[in-house]
């Protein structure tokens, strides 16, 4: 039963190296054309991609220590929540203007990011790879992009030919998140059958590794997960940036 | 440089209309591998998908008030930004637990909705057709689902056989939405362009219907989209029930 576009999904890995080579201007045209195709909220297309292909801008955004950590790659997709151009177009109408709130900010972040996402797809089936930076939704795009109220940033991808051939990753077995008809709260021997694998990845460090790690608290993968990498004064810095970007952007989502 | 991928993406059209037959199981598990493979921040998979493929539940949910409109299809697979799944592992392996965050929020946020984004492309190639379903935010998951804390809705996808045949949507101009290395302003006059063509589907209307709409201060197509449609009164309430389910889950983004 499986097809091309089948193929492609199930292919999916994320590339960390690529050719500086640039994208054929008409390649990078039908990955936004596919873009823009993408399902969308009432048809109102409520976000902008910003492309960055010129390398001196890219240089620029990614030589910013208040930007994303950015792997250097041909280009750079930018998917903003956009409810600045719809707002314009109310305004002109004489249209009253009231999507400064949760339901627009979530509807065009949704919206936003598949449309990113079928760009990923896209390019993958012209043979180009690509790899997401969620730290992007820290970064100050009014700065570096010179965006106007009501937009907020919701994604972004590098794009450009692989130069190197990883290996699929890993996922959790299937049932650990599908579930059918309503949520199943799965038991603790559930949930360590689930993590199985990934705890067996903190397992196969050598011992110099683990002693190391050790001395920082870090005795398995989860605690790996959490102090060594994703960190409280990590996750709190860029969670105080995302709310300072909404607060900049103008959406009201306070509680 | 076309290809079947390609002719999948941008023959994407939501279907409103679906055939009841039940979707084979073994497409239905292909969709699902084709979801769970999309990238995923720290390979982590922080969201669930809910397929609800019963009948009985189906219409339940379709029936309850507080739930989103949804109209008759034999599929719909709910996403869920679901931090409790990682907060379980944590706890077990003695990790600490702070993903309730802005920043844990919108990265599974995203993850969530293009993952169900690449179930929707596995499924129109497979022969189904799709909508998207906005109304899920405003969704109590405690309720309907049983869902624990850190769970929130993210997105919502009806699948099924299309029992209809409709045009492709139109979609504004590309450079309406696609921004060249930074984001420009568009003028007066652009915006006015961009939306010519949603502007001309008002114009089209006939006089009596333009009549009736006049009634309600209703005298151009953006007017219509907001007060006659997306009304203050429907983005408010929508709001406060989105808000009400972050405060539900867990998730701290006051301002």
């Amino acid at each position: 039963m499986t097809n091309p576009v089948m193929e492609c999904l199930l292919n999916h890995r994320s590339i960390r190296r690529f050719k500086l080579d640039p994208i054929e201007p008409e390649k990078l045209e039908l990955i936004l054309q596919a873009a823009v195709r993408t399902a969308t909220a009432g048809n109102l297309q409520p976000y902008a991609l910003v492309v960055v292909d010129d390398p001196a801008r890219f240089k620029e955004i990614a030589g910013d220590s208040a930007g994303p950590d950015l792997l250097a790659a041909p280009v750079a997709i930018f998917a903003l929540v956009d409810q600045y151009r719809l707002k314009r177009w109310f305004e002109l109408s004489g249209a009253p203007f009231y999507n400064d709130q949760a339901c627009n900010l979530f509807i065009s972040f949704w919206d936003a990011t598949i449309a990113l996402q079928n760009a990923v797809v896209a390019a993958e089936s012209l043979g180009l790879g690509s790899v997401y930076i969620g730290g992007v939704l820290a970064m100050d795009i009014q700065k570096a992009f010179g965006a106007p109220e009501y937009v907020f940033p919701a994604g972004l991808v590098l794009l450009g030919y692989p130069d190197e051939t990883p290996p699929l990753r890993p996922r959790l077995p299937l049932e650990a998140v599908v579930h059918r008809n309503r949520y199943r709260i799965p038991t603790d021997e559930e949930i360590r059958s689930f993590y199985r694998e990934e705890d067996a990845r903190f397992d196969a460090l050598n011992e110099e590794q683990k002693a190391k790690l050790a001395e920082r608290g870090i005795r398995n993968r989860a605690q790996h997960r959490t102090v060594g990498h994703y960190t409280e004064k990590f996750i709190r810095e860029q969670s105080a940036a995302i709310l300072e970007n909404l607060r900049r952007a103008g959406f009201h989502i306070g509680q």
